[in-house]
């Protein structure tokens, strides 16, 4: 199943110079949606993964049917003062701008398998961050899964595990 | 299975006064955020449904896995200035402020039928202008379904369809 044709570019969003991959077109077909989450685990599907995490927003879109499709407990990452409990922090820079994200000090068990799930790979800021968070609850980065990554921008040079994207641009 | 001991109360949160429901410990389960789901989509299931609609960002997390059990397709409704493509924008009153949100101007034909799904139903005010957003464009509200209700709030006075929650405080 072809997948890009229901990507839509976007130029000039959110800032200029910026080519947008908006996934909406895709979401509102429900067979290519769940291919594209079929396609997103599928490395995955015999790693014993334990915990998704996901990044807000978009992420979590993606990364709760993931969870839910490998048996496996469901993380949130949010930005900065969404998360009601006690929370570590991490600050990361991005493709525009820079942003702290945060998660439940109590959201990983030491040891536990995870697989980390985002829409689109571009710096890999964001997940760098994400990972940070991981480890410092002592959990395993099994992998790291993404529907989009932009390729030139090199982002999984930053990144451990695992990298896995469906879809290149 | 109660889910009920999986949501953390946590006072004072994001503003003085307010009891928020934690749904993370939920979350982190797999068993336990599987069935929170069917129970959300369960009086929908024989409604031919088409599309699923959640809102930014914890509805996504509930929408998208139900948009995938029932398979229908599945759109956002986002905070304004998220959405990348044309949209149309509502504004809503909260429990705790005011807000605008919106819909990509394609994200729903004439005549398709919507289930909506959020986390939690307060006063409703988020979810009653995510029904404008729906009829703007001409389809079909079958039904609405939140995980929590906060009973005293009355929220499901101002909405439309078939209102349903799995957990009421």
């Amino acid at each position: 199943m072809d997948l890009i044709p229901l990507i839509r570019n976007i130029p000039d969003f959110p800032v200029q110079g910026v080519i947008f991959r908006d996934i909406t077109p895709m979401l509102a077909n429900a067979q290519a949606f769940n291919f594209a989450v079929e396609k997103m685990i599928e490395p995955f599907a015999d790693a014993k993964i334990q915990k998704v995490v996901a990044i807000e927003a978009r992420g979590f879109i993606f990364g709760a049917v993931a969870a839910n499709k490998l048996g496996a407990g469901f993380a949130l990452i949010r930005k900065k003062g969404k998360l009601p409990f006690k929370t570590d922090v991490e600050t990361c820079s991005l493709e525009y701008g820079e942003a702290s994200i945060e998660v439940h000090i109590d959201a990983f068990a030491e040891g536990e398998r995870i697989l980390l799930i985002d829409d689109v790979l571009a710096t890999g800021g964001t997940m760098a961050a994400a990972c940070r968070l991981v480890k410092k609850q002592k959990a395993v980065i099994v992998g790291i899964s993404f529907l989009c990554e932009l390729d030139a921008m090199n982002g999984r040079k930053q990144l451990p595990g695992n990298v896995h994207s469906v879809l290149h641009f």
